[in-house]
């Protein structure tokens, strides 16, 4: 940014207020200087690309028009609350390199009054707004309530509940529909015909869904058009009922290589915008990789197997080429995780060989699904849960609750895999199995492999394997932190002199009460060790287990907590999860 | 049923089959025979009432046009199946009082191949019909896959979601709208505007949800006629892309007291038509009118309170005379829970005071509102679990997995009151407290009073109470499960002379680490006891809290398990819930 004249608008701008004050072209020219910053903060630190761009314009003719704090936006999912940040008094954290990492990258509200709501999954701003708004009137006040929803978040069951609800609130409700024509990946599902309709017909279609829910209804095209915008939300600025304006935007706007890559720019890793044209090199082997070999193998010899996935295709390595050589035998359902798992479980039933896979921080939104369209009808569908551990994640997004979540869920069968061959093995047998909803944790990291491949028959439920037979101490080393027992054990004889047991238990939702009975014949210590929350967990079974014997058990894992992008390192060592600290523990026990 | 003539045709069904060689009369005659004998069948052992009298014309209709098993129905919630198993082979569950309980009030695949799935939680058969003709198409077969939801159940986000998606199917799916113009109660939001456009025009209003979506769209106004369902659904069978007929059905149809109380007779308990015009003699204390006296205190001196209900008010009491008092501090907001939850969060986190109350059952269908809309943002909401107990009730509708799905969640404060006093305390204080949300588990059974009003600050997070000081054996009897701990208490002094310690936990989701300590100095026994199940419960975290100590520990509660149907006696057997069988179990270890 080197011209101090185009730079002078958006210097002078700190707060909302500042925005009313600026002309039409200072609004165009702030436009462009904030779309400079976001692309080379986020191409620098990684983060939202594609949205933020996109509704640039938006943000700024919200503050020009409404009052906030006092009217209330409310961010869906919060992808697109970078223009947002700027105006409101957090544009350091674009301008300026050294304070790139001093905001998160959703809204939140310890950071700034004009910030509702922590949010980071999708499809929630109508419900969250509705609520603020019939807080508003029952406190007999006034002031504006806006959700700013994508067209993607829409196809969520959450934001219908709540689009159903808001349209007979009966007071101010304005719900703003970023129609930018894309999900993360491309929309899927009906209600994306009605939007093109509306879009094709510059809002005047009939067959209007929002108007058939007895909506207002505004339509503007030019949706990066900061004029067009603001004469828009003028319009229905205190409106006193329910009214939807659908902004039509573009996804990635005033930057090329996201205009040409929507969804490979929805969100993007540091550095991207540098090298978007390279050549990429081959990666190496992945869990992702292993996965999609696994799936492309597998549909090719059998019609009967496809892949689910709801709207997140991009974090499983779904390319194109992926999506296109599956055919039919590939689904995405929208953003819409309740469906996906009524889906599968459905078609397993009849004979097909689906298989979900979901972020563990997304699978949180279906239990019920889970309990009653899969488990109590004990359909055979398989369900990959990837992403499952521990880490220096943003609140929001954090994987570490499936365990509690899932694994207490009668009929469910939740594997473990500790390396490849395993993890092949557990999916090979689950897809082909046809008595349990069977789940698997995707191993998390660097790809382990034996090189030899697994036999075991997994139909013989919660059969633990015993990697190394000793005594004093038994480790029970679950998934992803099957590697960590075997640090501990190695630690245990390099420093106590203790040839430890090491135990694989490969099954989260049983235990292999055998094994662990006959542990208590030469073990005084028994650790588990997982790699999520321990309330609700794995460990707590096994202590419950050993609560009536004399053996002391110790689980290792995360705390109930909801972090905030703490660093791995201090995770670990706030949870005792390195091996140093885990024997002196045992220590204390012996 | 005198009339021997009327009588025959019933006498000559046994199977699908049988209908489809049956007259137009002679379906009319067997709609007449099938609804006296749902009338006097419900009105003996209980169970839903209205919505199956609204769909005997429908069912036989779509078992003559149709051919199940080949063709597959899947029914929502199943609140209407009744006809349907009564021409699928299960009628003597109907016509022979002794048989009365032989099958389930739902859809059960186990007792007919008519059944696909076992479903009681409403909005899931388009999602699960959708899966059935994937699967359907991936193995190259035909058939006709049809769903039939009610229009009640079409405002739950997961019904949204499976419409989204079925839209878009590209092959045979025939989505069966029972739009009786009722949910359980009245239909609560913006979609029923449209399907009340969609009756005034007789289908034929430009604006319609359905078309909008992608879907052909056929009308029925007379639904309870069958000649004219045949007509239709004729129509559309074997259609090869995704069609859905909207169907004009009466709630209760062909039973006056059920016409003039469609809510009430939605579901009915035995007797309930014999004593439909005798004056309610005014019903004693229970919890449920606690619960609504105080709502209706409490929101009459502050307006900022106002109550939810998720489509359900007549399970927590809410009247008429209730909902009229509270006005605009009354909101149904139809069969959405999860909005439900994000809706009370955004309100209190704006300052207004909302009570949310839920079932057991249903507030599976909310993970992920509470943990990320609710609890990541700290609301200080309060949300009621109301019927959480181990009972003898349906798989389906169990109301044990609240705790473990509950309490693992951060932030959340899971109180467990013991008697009415206590519940009112914890009531008030969650209320009028700011800085958590909060989860009761209203008492389930009858009123416990101790006759003193509790002033225990609540805010004191995972204070214990100490409830009487013994040794040797401590009892933690959580809320329900209280009394329980003190009959266990007296049976210890009596058979083995054990002054035992009893401790009322109050808080599920955490654990009074100071009292725990303290009493490994005199115990040798801790037990615990929940009205839930032990996996991931709260008895666990006791367990773990006790790992490396020589504290033995117990944990009492329901295992794992769908149970159906089976008497609570027998449960308690099993999971040895009874003073007897716990402390034959503590001798053991002491």
């Amino acid at each position: 940014m080197s011209n101090t004249t185009v730079e002078s608008v958006l210097s002078k701008v700190n707060t909302p207020d500042d925005v009313k004050k600026l002309s039409i072209a200072e609004m165009n020219t702030l436009a462009d200087e904030m779309r400079e910053y976001i692309i080379t903060k986020v191409n620098t630190t990684g983060g939202h690309f594609g949205p933020n761009l996109g509704i640039i314009e938006a943000t700024i003719a919200l503050h020009y028009v409404f009052n906030s704090p006092k009217d209330k936006f409310v961010f869906d999912v919060s992808h697109q609350c970078y223009p947002h940040k700027i105006l409101t008094g957090r544009k350091e954290g674009f301008t300026n390199p050294e304070k790139y990492n001093t905001f998160t990258g959703y809204t939140a509200p310890e950071e700034s009054e004009h910030d509702l709501f922590k949010v980071g999954h999708t499809s929630t701003s109508v419900s969250l707004a509705t609520g603020v708004a019939k807080a508003r009137d029952l406190k007999g006040e006034t002031g504006n309530v806006i959700a700013l929803i994508g067209d993607g978040s829409l196809s969520g069951g959450e934001a219908y509940e709540g689009l159903n609800n808001a349209a007979v609130l009966g007071s101010n409700m304005i719900i703003i529909v970023n129609d930018n024509e894309m999900s993360i990946a491309e929309n899927q599902g009906g209600y994306y015909k009605n939007l093109e309709e509306l879009r094709r017909t510059n809002g005047k279609a009939e067959c209007n869904i929002f108007k058939a829910m007895g909506f207002d209804y505004l339509y503007v095209e030019e949706g990066n058009n900061v004029e067009s915008l603001i004469s828009a939300f003028s319009k229905i600025k205190d409106s006193t009922h329910p009214v939807v304006v659908h902004i039509h935007t573009e996804k990635g706007h005033g930057c090329d290589a996201a205009l040409a890559n929507k969804e490979g720019f929805h969100w993007i890793m540091p550095g991207t915008l540098d090298s978007v044209n390279e050549t990429q090199a081959p990666q190496g082997e992945s869990y992702t990789s292993i996965t999609t070999d696994y799936i492309l193998e597998k549909a090719k010899k059998d019609p009967k197997v496809f892949t689910i996935t709801p709207a997140t295709p991009g974090a499983y390595g779904y390319s194109e080429d992926f999506r296109n050589k599956l055919g039919k035998q590939y689904v995405d359902v929208g953003i819409a995780e309740e469906h996906a798992v009524a889906f599968a479980s459905a078609a397993a039933s009849q004979g097909a060989k689906p298989i979900l896979q979901v972020l563990s921080s997304f699978i949180q939104r279906t239990y019920d699904q889970l309990s009653q369209d899969l488990c109590l009808n004990n359909s055979p569908a398989t369900i990959l849960i990837s992403w499952g551990a521990i880490s220096g994640a943003d609140a929001t997004h954090l994987q570490v609750f499936d365990i509690p979540m899932m694994s207490n869920i009668p009929n469910l069968v939740y594997l473990a895999p500790t390396n490849k061959e395993e993890y092949l093995a557990m999916l090979d047998w689950s897809v082909e199995q046809t008595s349990h909803p069977v789940a698997i944790r995707v191993p998390f990291g660097e790809v382990v492999s034996t090189g030899v491949e697994d036999k075991t028959n997994y139909s013989l439920l919660n059969k633990f394997k015993m990697a190394e037979q000793g005594s004093e101490v038994a480790i029970i080393g679950l998934g992803n932190f099957f590697g960590l027992g075997q640090r501990v054990k190695e630690s245990l004889k390099s420093s106590l002199g203790i040839d430890a047991t090491l135990i694989n238990p490969c099954y989260i939702t049983g235990l292999d009460e055998e094994m662990l009975e006959g542990l208590k014949q030469n073990h005084k210590v028994v650790i588990t060790l997982e790699d999520g929350v321990l309330d609700g967990g794995f460990g707590e079974k096994i202590t419950r287990f050993y609560g009536n014997s004399d053996i002391k058990v110790l689980n290792f894992g995360a705390k109930k907590e909801f972090t905030d992008r703490v660093p791995l390192d201090g995770l670990y060592e706030r949870y005792h999860l390195r091996e140093d600290l885990i024997v002196e523990d045992i220590k204390k026990c012996l």
